[in-house]
């Protein structure tokens, strides 16, 4: 296997998890499940013992504080701050030129929760020989659920053991057709994690994105160092193209394949979603936080409290939470609608 | 009319309108329902322009300086400091005792609110009309729904242009014979409400439960002045058999009347009860408080927070409540158990 580097991508505006997250400490920097936060927890599944070199950190500027912070136990982390968002096709490249061409990237996004991290390792194993080769390689989550907020990959013919070339890219689909997809079996979550080999990723997407490779090289050459931390010049990388990865350079190139990733996945897209991750007792209902909390008659509820008791009666299916000097209250089926809260658009 | 002086009784635990409610300041010195509490709503209904005395309020020391505080405007007012608690028929023998036996007294508790002061006012100006000429006088307060908690009276043959005999009393109904009241139409609740000539209520006591009578005389006799207050004997007031007025006179008296009163009234029983009693949007939802509240997709909620900010999403029939360190969040149907929470036992 070769030696693989993380590339882990941080950045979020944290209103869809308000007000626990908040634009100033967004989801990546939070510990919704377990003791560690989504960053520290996407660090330690890359350990070196597994194989793994240290992480580059593609973040920015206001997130610096937080991902320093949390990085203090990944020795021969670098950090490369964004001078400004230019989407994921960007900041990847931002990683890639600043590594050997023969280096193994896996890109893994820092606001997810993988249950398993076994199941993460051996998936991320078998993606490495297979970008080793050549192939851009996405993990194919398995699909559990008819979501119709995730793009879909559609498994083609098989190139490994575990691997598949890549059939087809598919934007969110409405309902019916992730219930078809669900049915069909060879359809998984395109959950933004990939792994390319640096020359590989470059060559991709200088061939269907010149405009961003040229802009990333130049905005690195004309970078500047200081310490473990990266700045590309800003003037230059502002004029960068935004796109995303999958629209870059994934649905372009002929060499996408796919390693199904059956890992216990979660994007944490909502708070419904928090609480599916969490562990629940027999009545479905999570408690988080520091806050005492009594439930009588609760199911399927989740209160998460940062202090003040907490005392429901009666309730199903519905998420509480409470942040400072905000209270938090929504059904599962009114998660969507947190991120337009007056609250957690006006931060 | 004859002079009348109202009695206010107040007392209470507080705990089914926890959190709001405390043992420490538990529902009639709360402002529940618009901006005074229910005890200075009590007494702003007693004006003497209306025909009323200065009030005799009879509460225990653990009320004292909520009472002494919220009487503030009301000159002459007497405060009557029970040494413990010895239930209604004592409390109000402890004013009669302080009173001229020709005065009309006009027994109010203290935790209830009344919608309609005008129709308070002519049913207590009914009342003490009855009650000079020796009845002993219920307010009988039009039945709305098929409550189980309160008791009945059945009315009886007219006594005057408003009055009736009470034919009947009846203790708390089970939800069958609560509806066949209701349809009925000469059944009304109990509110706790009575007009009493003071020689005629300390006859019927000294007759039916002689041992109230006499220990209140006694205690009353062996009493202290302080002020506007006036400390009935401790040990003596200890030993008086405790039993509320409904046992101990109205249903053994051959004098029992009832006036109508259809005032809009509401015992505030429970956090549904008071939700009842307030202004409601068009969806039914009631603000209360001064924290900010954002609704969304809700109908039939009422949000009472003493300072953070509560958003709430998609619920239906539901109660919030933020105070202090708690935030209580109950169904309607879960209401009754409000007082079982730990929060509100362990006070």
């Amino acid at each position: 296997m070769p030696v693989i580097v993380p590339v882990i991508l941080c950045g979020g505006s944290g209103t869809r998890l308000w007000p626990r997250s908040r634009a100033s400490k967004p989801k990546p920097f939070l510990p919704l499940v377990g003791d560690s936060t989504l960053f520290e927890a996407a660090v330690l599944r890359c350990p070196a013992a597994g194989g793994f070199a240290p992480p580059v950190v593609v973040t920015g500027h206001k997130h610096l504080d937080h991902v320093e912070q949390q990085l203090a136990g990944a020795p021969g982390a670098q950090v490369i701050v964004e001078p400004s968002a230019r989407n994921t096709a960007a900041a990847i490249a931002l990683a890639a030129y600043r590594l050997p061409e023969d280096a193994v990237m896996l890109v893994c996004p820092s606001d997810h929760h993988i249950g398993d991290a076994d199941a993460f390792a051996a998936a991320a194993c078998a993606a490495a020989d297979l970008a080793a080769e050549g192939w851009l390689v996405s993990f194919g989550i398995e699909a559990t659920t008819p979501e119709t907020g995730f793009g879909y990959l559609k498994r083609g013919e098989a190139i490994s053991g575990t691997g598949y070339r890549t059939a087809q890219f598919v934007e969110k689909p409405d309902l019916e057709r992730a219930k078809a997809f669900l049915a069909e079996g060879i359809y998984a979550w395109n959950g933004g994690i990939f792994a390319f080999r640096v020359k590989d990723f470059l060559a991709e997407l200088t061939a269907h994105r010149p405009a961003i490779a040229a802009g990333v090289a130049d905005a690195v050459a004309k970078g500047t160092e200081d310490g473990q931390r990266f700045h590309p010049d800003a003037a230059t990388f502002a004029a960068v193209p935004s796109d995303s990865v999958d629209y870059a350079v994934m649905e372009n190139t002929t060499r996408a394949a796919m390693v199904p990733a059956d890992m216990n996945w979660s994007d944490i897209g909502n708070w419904h979603a928090l609480h599916e991750a969490l562990d629940r007792d027999d009545n479905g209902n999570s408690v988080r936080g520091i806050g005492d909390v009594e439930l009588v008659d609760c199911r399927n509820v989740l209160v998460d409290s940062d202090g003040p008791r907490v005392s429901v009666i009666g309730l199903e299916d519905v998420i509480v939470v409470v942040d400072g000097n905000d209270i938090m209250i929504t059904t599962v089926s009114g998660v969507q609608k947190v991120g337009k809260l007056s609250g957690a658009v006006n931060q």
